[in-house]
């Protein structure tokens, strides 16, 4: 099934399948913060976010929103529509935290009167820096038209997202999405959505259940992970 | 004319004046760069600075724009419209420069294929952060009605003064804007346009004109600012 390895990244891996349009992903436990400072191994991670993306994004699938998921193979592999990432990252947060709170001066836990969807350019050499529309259409990362397209499914993944973690007791307070282009030009949602990529707060206690444990020192890494899966997958 | 100080910043001063409608603006000769960490005084630059702002301000309003300028009173003091600041500062670029070429790694120079509009939280103490409409409308700064008009506005500027700026050898690389509501709620263009405010290069020899000489020492910073004050007022 697997040919050979395509990108290796630091959470996962890209292989080539014998179907030019899909690939297979790997989820590893490789945890890095701090554009890659920061390296760890979180147990049990690869297939806890394997899980929790594969739960979710037939999800939003339904909720309009098309993504690059195919099935979960196996523990750590899920099949995926090939597809040239755009080298945009999409964050939308509901409430204040992390990166924005502090360039901002705005605390931690602030809720935010509108969504906000800010912009980075995937760049690890960089340190994916912030920029807006204009500036990726400027250096030609994306079209016009691909970044209203991402925009409008950004806030649709969150318009679902928000009130289906409300309901398992998580506040959802931002998350990162990439998409990409398939073979036929059609913007899909495409990478992970887990605990690396989103911030979550325990609604009761405001509890950190992200990578926000690894990147502070907090404790419970791998607990908190697993309560994620756990919290994503139970009945309501 | 003149009463009570209402705020001194790093470059004016701005009073009160008998209409609670209106104030002086006074140009200093202070010049500060990297957010107030390295400080001078360019000999001249008031005068310039309140005569090439006194220039366009008017020809900007003949191409659409509403402006605070009511008059130019003296070599360092004109009459504006008293406004309330909307704490997002402007910048529009046309080429790749200053930190936009440092953040995203785009060498100085690079034409943009499109201008790009950029937007930052006014905040002396935060660094004057780079933000987008969404955040401003989020933490209250603007209402998204403003910020579309600013835009817009914004732009205007950007498509009267870099012809205007061709006819006179001048390439306009970058400028910051900085827009108020008037006690009516009109979106006016506030603050100044100057060699303090843009980036100048001389068409022919790309020599910078503007206060990149001071930032980076190279000399020559008050020629720079005579020409500049020289070609805004030639006739073409
Ligand atoms: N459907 C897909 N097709 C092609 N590449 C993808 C797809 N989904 C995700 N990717 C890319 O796979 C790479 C590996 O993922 P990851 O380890 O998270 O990388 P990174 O270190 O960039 O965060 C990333 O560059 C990601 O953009
Ligand atoms: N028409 C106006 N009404 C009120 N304030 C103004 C007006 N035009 C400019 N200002 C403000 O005057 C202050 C002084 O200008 P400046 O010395 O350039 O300040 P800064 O140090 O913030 O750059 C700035 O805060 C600027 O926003
Ligand atoms: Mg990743
Ligand atoms: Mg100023």
């Amino acid at each position: 099934m697997k040919l050979e390895q395509r990108y290796e990244g630091k959470a996962k891996r890209v292989y080539a399948t014998e179907n030019p349009r899909e690939y297979v992903v790997e989820y590893k436990d490789d945890a890095t913060a701090f554009n890659g400072v920061k390296r760890a191994q979180i147990r049990g991670k690869g297939e806890i976010n394997n899980a929790i993306t594969a739960h979710l994004f037939p999800l939003l699938e339904g909720a309009g929103v098309p993504t690059h998921f195919i099935e979960r193979l196996s523990e750590r592999e899920q099949r995926v529509r090939a597809v040239e990432i755009i080298p945009v990252e999409v964050i939308v947060r509901n409430v204040a935290a992390g990166s924005f709170s502090k360039r901002l001066g705005v605390e931690e836990g602030t809720e935010l009167r509108r969504p906000v969807v800010e912009y980075c350019y995937k760049s690890d050499a960089l340190g994916d820096p912030l920029i807006n529309t204009d500036t990726a259409v400027a250096l030609g990362w994306a079209s016009e038209e691909d970044l209203t397209r991402i925009r409008e499914l950004a806030l649709r993944v969150r318009d679902f997202l928000t009130p289906y973690f409300a309901a398992r007791g998580i506040r959802l307070i931002d998350f990162k999405l990439e998409f990409g282009k398939t073979q036929g030009g059609r913007v899909v949602l495409a990478d992970e959505i887990s605990p690396d990529t989103c911030r979550f707060w325990d609604a009761e206690t405001n509890e950190k259940l992200d990578k926000d444990r690894f990147r502070r020192d907090l404790g419970g890494v791998e607990d908190a992970y697993a309560e994620m899966l756990r919290r994503v997958t139970q009945p309501t």
